[in-house]
This record gives C-alpha cells, sequence and structure tokens, in this order.
C-alpha cells in the first residue's frame, strides 16, 4: 500500500453505523488471536489480541494464511502516517479463509478461499460506480491504517463482497498474496496508466518490489524495450531477469543522457515512476519523447518541479493514482494463465509466528536483498 | 499561436530540399507585396516586401483575405521568441484565396478557399501519423515563426495538402480565421484533453481570447457547469455570454475557496489553464476532484510547483499540447451547422493596411476591451 | 425496458437467499394496497394485492409517487414474454419516497425521494463490477418481469443501495422518471455505443418515445445533423421540435436514397436502430459511411440479414446493448443543469387510480398521439 | 489483401493527374523486367513487361527483393474480383529497394530498402487523416488491383512517403514481407478491433496464414486462452505450435458446444472470424460472451444471418475492417524487438522466375501445407 500523510479528513466515521448495532455478536472475552499490533513510532508488538467479529451484515471475518509487510508499513512504524493510532493491527494484504460471513454477504460462505483486496470499497459510492474503489466514501485503504488489518490469525473484512476475491482450492495462495497490493499497483498506476502498448520503449524509474512489479506487468503489453533504473545492481538483476531489456544503475547520475542516447535522443514513450521522491520524478520528465505518458506510482511527501517551459507544448501526459484494485480479477486471470509469475517476487518465507523477525529483515530490505517477504500463518 | 522559447533544436534547416531546386520559378523582381516585418524587439513596420513563390512541389502560394493577431505576435515583437529573426513576416492565422500551387498539390487549385492553420503538417512523418502534427518534422509551428507568415498580401504556405483547409464559397471568412488557431487550441488542448462530458462541472482559469474559445467548445459536451475565473470584469462578463454558468473574479486570490464551496469542497471534473503562469497552474491542481483532469492551454517560460504529495492518491491526468489542429475539419462541421459562433470572438475590425494601428490596439488589448481582431485584405 | 423472450436461463432464484431468513418481518395480514396485475395474455387487473415487504437486508420498499407505462408492457399484454406470469404486478419504471430499507442499505432512508432504476445491480457481481448492471447476476431487468414492478402503490427494490438514485426535494419527480429507462437506454445504447461526436451527421431510425429520447441525448454531443426517420408525421413534428435537423417520412421507402442524397453519396457516422424490426436495421447497415457506427437500441424478435459483402471492408462498429443505467447520475445532471427537458416526453397525465386507462391510452399511442404517459399516486 | 467484388466505385481516375504529366519521364523502349500477368480467368504468364516509370512526383520505383503470394491473388484468377483487368501485373506484398523517386517524395532516396504497404495511402484525403488509409480517396488497395502490382522485378508507388516504410539494412526481408498484408490485417482487423486484453479468452475461427497471424498477434496482449478452429489439422497443429492455447477440429461441427463447455456456458471474450463465410460468422455469434466483441476480417461475398433475436440484449460489438496498415510501425517494432516471428508463417521458398510453380503450390495450399510463400528476386 502507498502510504498517504494527507488522508485524515477521509478516514472520519469509519465505525460501523449504528444501524448494525442489532448484528453485533456478543463478545466471548475468551476468544483472542495472536496480532503484530503498532505501539507507536518505532514500536510493535506481536501479542494477543482480541479475535474480530462481524459488526455489519456485509462483513467478513477472514482465516488469514498468507500475510506480508508492504514499505508502507515501515513508514508507519517510522510515525509518518499520523492516522495509524497506537494499538492498531498492521497489514493490508493477504489470503485467506472464509471464517463467518454477515447476513449481506452474497458472493462468499465460510472455507472459501480468498484474496483480500488493499482497498476496501462498499460496491455502491459514487466512486465505487466509476471503479475508483480508492476513493470509495466508506472504504479505499482502510486496513491496518483506521481498521486492524492481516497482519493477525484473523481479520474482518468490511463489505467483504466488494473487498474479497475467490481463489481457487489448490492455488499457489504465496504468490497470490503479491495480487493484494503489489501487482495491481504496478499494473494499474503504472503500466494502464502509462498506456503501454506493444513496440513502446519504456522506463522504469525504480527497482523496488513495486518497480519490478511494474516490469513483470508491463511485458502484458508486449513493448520492445523495458528499461529499468535503480541504484542498486543486486535489484536491478532482478530486474533482467523478470524480463527488462536494459538496465541503468543511476548512481552517478547520468540516466537522463543514456537514456536520451539510447533513443536517439527522442526519449521514451512512456516513464513509469516507482520512487516517490523529486528527483526520480525529475528523472521522468526529461526522458519523456512527445506524445508519451509520465505515469506516478511513488507516494510523494513533498512537492515536485514541474518543467511546464519545456512540457506545456510537449503533449504529454500525466497522471497519478492510488490503486483502485479494479483489475484483480484480470490479473488472477494472467496468474491462473500463467501469464505471470508473481512468486518471483518473494524471496524470504516466515511463519506468522516469525512476524517480529520478518519485519526486521524487510526493515533492512536492500542491505539483505530483500524484496517481498512471506508470512504463513500455520495455526 | 502558443509560443516557445525552446524550440531551436527543430528548426534546423526549414529551407527548402535541394531537390527541389529544378522547380523554383524563376523571380519576378518587381512583384512584390506588402506585409508586417519583424525588424528586431519592438519594431516593426509595414514595408513593401518580394511576394512569395513555390519553392517545392508540395508549396502553394495563398493570397490572404483576412487575418489576426494572436497573443504569440506580442512575444515575439517582446524579443521573447529568439528564433524568430528580423526581416521576418509575422502571422499564423488566415482565410485566403489559393494563387498557385506546386506540382504535388492535390487537393487545391488556383481560385480556392481556404483556411491557413497555424500548423503545418508534412503528413508523412511519424508524429503527422500519430495525428500530433505539432511536432511535425518538417512543419509544426513555422509560419510567422521560422518562416514568413500570414500578416501580408501573400503567403506561401508549404505542405499545401496537409496544412489548408477547403472552406465554401461565401462563408463568413472572418469567423473563420478563429479556427486557423484559436478555436482549434482551445478545443484539442483543453477541451479533448480535459475530456469534458456532459453533466461535468468544468472550471477555466483565464478568460483571455483562448480562455475564451474554450467557454465556447467545452459546451459542444453539454456540461453542467462553466466556470471562469479572471481578473478581468469585461472578460469575465464576455465569457458569461458566450455560455459560462458562474464567472469568478480572482482579484482577492478567493477562486479556490469559491470553487470548493461550489461544489461542497469536492472540486471540479475538469480544470483547464489558459493562461500559462505558475500561480493559475496551482488553481487547477487545488479545484481538480479526485479522477480529474488538468489541461494545460498557456505557454509556460517558467516551472511550477507540482504538489505531490497531494495528487500522488488523487487519480488525476495532467496534459500538456501544442495544438495539432487534426480537429480542424470538425471544427468546420460545427462551425457550417451552427453549433458554435466563432465571431462572437471577434471585436474589432481593421483593414490590412491598418495593421500596425491593429498591433497597436491589441498590444492595449485589457484596456481597450480588445479580444480578437480581424484584418481584412481589401487589395 | 426493452423485453426478451429469451432471459429464462438468467431469472433462476431470484427468490431471496435462505441466510435473509432471519430479516423477514412478520408479515401484516391486513397490509394491502392497489397494483396493476398481469392476468395472462390480454388481461390485466388493478385490485388489490398485499403490500411488499424487506426479505434481504439489502433490500428497499418505495413508495411510488410517479409511475409510467413502457412498450415492454404492451409486449408483456400480449404473452410475448412468457417469463412474466399470471399475478405479476408490472412496470419497471418510477419515482417514489423510501418507506423502509434493509440492515444493509447504506445510502438510504426512510423519507429519501428516490428515482427506480429499471435495471436491478447487486453491485458486486462481475457484470457489475464492469458497469454491465444489465447482465447482473442477481438482478438486470427483473422489475415487473420476475418480481413484481412498479405499477403499484408499493415496490419492493433489492439491492437498493446500487439500483436506486437519490433525487433532490422539489425536483420535477414527472419528468425524472423519464430516466428509470428510457433517457439511459436512448443515450446508452444508442448515443455512447454510437460514439456521437461533434460535427457528426448523425441518423435516428425510428421516432417512438426510444428514437425521440434518442434525438434528445444525441444533442449532448452537439453533432452537425440529426436526421430522424419515422413513418408517422405527428412523431417526426415531434423529433423537429427537439432538435432533429432533418426529418424524413419512410412511408415509400425511400429513406436511404434520401439520406445518401444529403450527405453527397458518403452516408452516416451513425445509424442509430430505435424500432427492431429487420427493416429498420437494413436501412442502418444501407446508410452508414465507412469508419460509421451502427447502434442498436430495438428489442429484436427475429434475425436479420447483415450484408457483410458490403459491409467487410467498410470499418464500421455495430453494437447492441441492454440498458445499465450506469449513466443515471450523470444524466441526473445534465437534467438538474437544464442541458435536457425530460418533460417534453410525456404527453398523457394519469392519476395511478386510472391506470386501466392509460393503459388503454397507451395501447393506441400511435392513433392518439401518444408517446410517454405519467400515473401520479395521489395516495 | 482482403479482396472486394464492390469496390469499382472508388476505383475511377486512379490513372495519374494531368498536372504530373510535366513529370513524365521518356520512355526509354527497351527498358523491360519480367513480371507475373493477369490474362483473364484461370491465365496467368510470367512475361517481359515495360518497366515501371514515374508519373508523379510523389510516386517512387521499387525495385522488388521478396514477394509474396496472397489468397486474394487466388480470388482474382478466378475471375472473382472483375476490376481487375487482364493485363494487370498482380501482387500487393513485398519488400525492396529505392531505384528513384519523385520530387515530392521527402522520406526515401534511391538505395533505401523498403516495405512496401498493400494499402496505398495519399496522407491527405479525410480518410487518411483519419487513419483510416483503406479507404484513401487516391489509394486504398490499389497494387495489383487497378494498377500494377508487385510481382514484378520492379514496382511504381504512388505516395510513396506514405505508402513505404523504411526498413534497416541487414534485416530479415522475407520475414518482413509477412508486414505487408497478412499481419497488420490480422492485427488491426482482429486483435485491435476485438480489443484483446491480458486475461481475455479468445477464439479464433480460421487457421489460414490470416487466423495464424492473429493467433501470433493476438499474444501482444496476453490473453489467458487463445482457442483456434479449423477444420484442417495441419494447420491447427501450427497455431498451438504459434501459441494457441487450445485447438478444435470443427469437422464435425461441435466447436461452438465445446467453446462453450470449455467456457463455463459463458462464451468467450473476443471471437475473431478469419475465414469469410457465413457459416464462421455464425460461431462467433455464439460463442461471444455478454460485454463481448467479434471481430470480422474475412473477406465475404454473400450476407450472414444475423442473429438479433439473441444479440440485442447482450452488449456486444461487432466489427469490420479492411486493413488501413496503420499500426505498420508499431509492427516493425515488434518484430525489431523480437515479439513476434513472422517468419513462422512462411513454409516454402521460391525465386520470383519460380512464380508459377509458386502459384501452383500456392493454389493447393491445404493438399500441400502451404501457409505463406516467399519468392525472391534475385536479379
Amino acid at each position: 500500500m502507498n502510504s498517504s500523510m494527507k488522508l485524515e479528513e477521509k478516514i472520519m466515521s469509519k465505525s460501523p453505523s449504528p444501524r448494525s448495532n442489532a448484528l453485533r455478536q456478543v463478545p466471548n472475552p475468551v476468544e483472542t488471536m495472536r496480532a503484530l499490533v503498532y505501539r507507536g513510532p518505532h514500536h510493535r508488538s506481536f501479542e494477543e489480541h482480541p479475535k474480530p467479529m462481524i459488526q455489519a451484515a456485509t462483513d467478513a471475518i477472514v482465516k488469514i494464511r498468507q500475510t506480508t509487510i508492504c514499505g508502507t508499513d515501515l513508514h508507519i512504524m517510522k510515525g509518518d502516517v499520523p492516522e495509524v493510532q497506537p494499538g492498531r493491527i498492521l497489514g493490508h494484504e493477504g489470503v485467506g479463509e472464509i471464517e463467518t460471513v454477515g447476513d449481506a454477504v452474497y458472493r462468499f460462505k465460510p472455507g472459501d478461499k480468498v484474496l483480500i483486496s488493499c482497498i476496501t470499497a462498499d460496491g455502491r459510492c459514487d466512486a465505487c460506480r466509476r471503479g475508483m474503489y480508492s476513493h470509495c466514501e466508506n472504504g479505499g485503504w482502510i486496513l491496518g491504517h483506521v481498521i486492524d488489518g492481516t497482519q493477525a490469525e484473523y481479520v474482518r473484512i468490511p463489505f467483504a463482497d466488494t473487498s474479497l476475491y475467490a481463489i481457487p482450492e489448490g492455488a499457489d495462495e504465496q504468490a497470490l498474496a503479491m495480487l493484494s497490493d503489489i501487482l495491481p499497483t504496478a499494473y494499474e498506476c503504472g503500466v494502464l496508466n502509462g498506456k503501454v502498448k506493444p513496440g513502446d520503449t519504456v522506463a522504469i524509474v525504480g527497482a523496488g518490489p513495486i518497480g519490478l512489479a511494474t516490469v513483470l506487468t508491463s511485458q502484458f503489453y508486449s513493448p520492445a524495450e523495458v528499461i529499468t533504473i535503480d541504484p542498486d545492481d543486486y535489484r536491478l538483476g532482478v530486474a533482467k531477469r523478470l524480463g527488462a531489456t536494459s538496465i541503468i544503475n543511476n548512481q552517478n547520475g547520468d540516466a537522463v543522457a543514456k537514456i536520451l542516447a539510447m533513443t536517439q535522443g527522442r526519449g521514451v514513450d512512456v516513464a513509469i515512476e516507482a520512487v516517490g521522491v523529486p528527483e526520480t520524478f525529475d528523472i521522468c520528465q526529461r526522458i519523456v519523447a512527445p506524445g508519451g505518458h509520465i505515469a506516478n506510482i511513488g507516494v510523494h511527501g513533498k512537492s515536485a518541479e514541474l518543467r511546464l517551459q519545456d512540457l506545456w507544448a510537449k503533449n504529454i501526459t500525466i497522471t497519478t493514482r492510488l490503486v483502485d484494485t479494479e483489475t484483480t480479477p484480470l490479473l488472477l486471470k494472467t496468474v491462473r494463465s500463467g501469464k505471470i509469475q508473481p512468486r518471483s517476487l518473494i524471496t524470504h518465507f516466515f511463519s506468522l509466528d516469525e512476524v517480529m523477525k520478518a519485519y526486521d529483515m524487510f526493515t533492512n530490505a536492500q542491505r539483505g536483498h530483500v524484496l517481498k517477504v512471506i508470512m504463513t500463518n500455520k495455526g
């Protein structure tokens, strides 16, 4: 999940509506579970926590089978996402099994295997009708943010029918956990918004997990060239293995010059920003060809300089987007048919009980050649 | 024409290619005409000048009947467009009559009435194939820029078949002169790029001639609201008359607050920048709703601050464009069918002989309530 | 509503799911209402009928304020829609007021004024996610078809959050009743699918209520010409009043020749079929220009001959569609802003008590110059 | 090239315009070349023929290096394309080298290697401006049809700048000859018009050269399934090798039932007709899922039955198209980057001198397991 520091206004009153009170189950005080809990900046614990219950007719309780950690969780741990309150269970990704459903859940029943979307969609507001689930009036990114998340044995999923996706029995659930956030983010914000098409020259700035997921999903459209730029040789090596046609280590800052040379001065058809700092956005605007696209994926904490004096006449399109996960069904089909191997993004495997250690590893991801980690609930 | 200060590299060698030498007519030394000539910053003259001749098989010579002055011509006069050399005849807009054509001109013959596009298109390069005539390898904005222009009795039009448009006998030629630049610019860069659709709330920042042309052409798509923002009450009054549903005088800087109030905090579906300074671009990024579009029309001389910290998660699209005039046939049809009245943008009429006076008036456009001027060649 | 004679397979098991049993209210045997009930081919009665109750958490009960009759209702009365069983309350259009809502209804509360969509959408199936509500796995056209409809004092609306639309207090509710079916049908199946754009030449074959609604909504996009074809001079006169630029009475079968003459042999950009018989479809394929669109709105009971020997090389697009009502929010905005006057389609007004008489009139619509009728529930 | 039996009206006056007389070279009576000449139905000869000369400033003379035979050429030989007159040199595909160019040819010079498009585009008419080169007012499919074609040592190409494409020195010219017609036809009429997208289920009806080229190019978009249907096991085997995920031999007519079974009754997202008879079109309309696309590539000689009674409510799109070759630059990029191997469609190689034998083979293509043949001009 890309984190936002300015989402306060949209997170008001996510607590269940009064009308659902009648449905609330009487809590059983002995039912607890283990969960990774945010305890304020730089403090987390893996602890016993009350097991979630159905609160509204549209809820489902999901038993987690696989979960993972996102770069956003690290931002939260640093205290950069102030709307996350101490006591919150983190995590917005995972695969699990339906435990119970509310009365208005039509598409799932206990025992069904499901992919949990990082985006909760009520399926009924104006934003959801437009497929812009990220801006759902009653949802959006709320898991592990303003309600409890997936780094636990169980999670409550509001609006289950429109926030969970059925997966087949026997599927590679660890691989599918990559479809909670990272793959739709790369595909929607980067590849679709960038309008990658056959024969295109695409540059992906950043080879972290999101950038690498963009390398993978950009190939859905058979671009002629996929150039990947990063300061880390290990990650560039992975990019190459996943299909990048050229890699550029930009530690000495010559990526722009190299790309212009590679393209006879023309620039690239699509430049995808997958980092989230002004410098990488700037690379994009300096390498985009006339008529081209800049697709921003990165989470930005400050403004960037927009070179309108150069760009105004250049017929370019710049897009931003918080992932909507509207393409999750499409992505599931591409995985099932073997067009994409999400497992290639996973480097480290843990049990859920080892989540504290997994966080330690992921916090030092670059040093440890960590991309995505998986934590399996073996309970 | 929106002017560019950074077009030097694309204007190399616009002189006719050697192969066309064989076609060159022997100049008749006595044939001259009157023309408005740039004589360096702040100096212009209306003077006798050699009449243009066919230089390539794809050329046409057009006798000017109506021409006009663009804001870009004022920029040239200030010295802001250095690739315009002293001695250059200015002007990139107009309506005329074909005088002669080269051997490879198929679509026009002497006597035909034509609209001159501000964009010259060779119709054969990669950019032209994509409809991006503005970036034509052998054309683009060259008239009154790197070759002689239309503020004269005659003009040479390269690639006539793809740079001129037939107009019917008896048409309102003064009105049609608005289709050389201002209407396709407003329509393509603003309305089409902004993806205006029925029911939308559109904000147009700037009520100069281009902004007003955007007010007109945005109505092709039946938006629910067309809000126009400008510091000049006269121009806002014109906007209202041309179809704006709300006008906001932003002299006290409260346009953003007013628009957010008008839209219950949601913002607008489409924000169109029609000025070209960082402040007006900033208004656009502060009023655009999630999922909305910012369409830049303005010519920018410096960079703007892009609020990526706010926009990254807002699912917005920002576009830039130099007019391609690819919609000129469409616009001609809308004029012919009375869907739009381009004449409503014209405030002052002169003969071509009065071009010096017309420039004086247009230079003080705001004071004199001048929008577009017409100069008629009565020769 | 366009009726289908082949929808049996998708209408299986629309009865509430077992899980909603717990929510069922105990019926009050004395609560009845008046309703127009289908009693088998050519038999209908206006009779006392049990008032509907909430059956699922996603239901709402709406008190009807305005309703109308659709051509499809006449097909049902003839016995042409066999899945409509005797005893069924007819009607799929109307405006009303929320009486009660189920526990999983978030967007409406008692007292809210609502527009009832002819299409019921569960908002959660694959079809709904794609905006193709007409093919909703649990909805689609079910009102007055396989569940009781709107020609009654009350109606139960399943999936209320995604099948009703809020309308403001004080709105012209009779006009808005045109947005239940006829206007989105014309707009989505005809105008949007036909890709009408500024300057286009559009031909609308059929000037019944749907054809006239197409005349209205095609003007959202400023076509240069809207040609309307029908055998009835009264309806053609209405078409002219509503904005058709040319009308052709095709009683002598020369519409194709006339249109080709009007377009210099080129044909039309968009041909919209709004009748539903092979002959009118054939007109469309004979008048469409290369690169053009044929948008079918009509309900067809038999196949048509497709002139592939002429069309294969003509670069045309033919579309079919059952209205999805996905554009209802857009249409509400165009009505609110005065871009369209749906009231212009209404010719006759009744009280709900006069529904039998309204049916008699509507059955002889052409003779009586009837377009749309309104029945107001004054109870 | 797909042939048309009804193109007479658009082929009027393709002879050079009077204005180009001045450019005509004086013929050299001794210059001849060898060419395959149509001598009336069922008669052809490989004979000495005058070498073509520049007739208009926009012409080029190309020395053929590679050419091929199209199914359309067989139709011509049967007398099915009456506008082809005896004496015509056949062929509309090939790769060659520029010999000479007219004065208005800007993009090519003698010695350049070029791909010849089967579609001639003047680049200046209304159709060409829309990218619909197939309907060019002065071009379209004219080579080997109403002007002399490519099955010869030399060919005159009108409007060379917009009808030829530069290819690099050292390219696989035999492979690139597949880009004259067959690959853009498959890609534009089938894949692009069918809107194939990642995860889709695509059915291709017909595994002749065009169907196989559709198998290849559909994979640009990573569909989950590519089902190919044909009565010939050899061709189905090739389809499988080129990437079809399932093949169906339809000799017993059960393809529809099989596909519905494979898709749980839902049907396919995209059905592509690549044969040109009513039966194969009918398969397409019976297997397309709601919301799906039928893309016709086949050349049809008679009408088909359109099942509007089933399709009217199914939200489907049917497209027809004569190839425009507007995607040739894109296809060249996909070949250069190795995304597609056009050579895989070539089964037999001849010298140009063996063209009579090549025709014999190609006439019995199915029996001889012939797909595409190449004839190399070794002169």
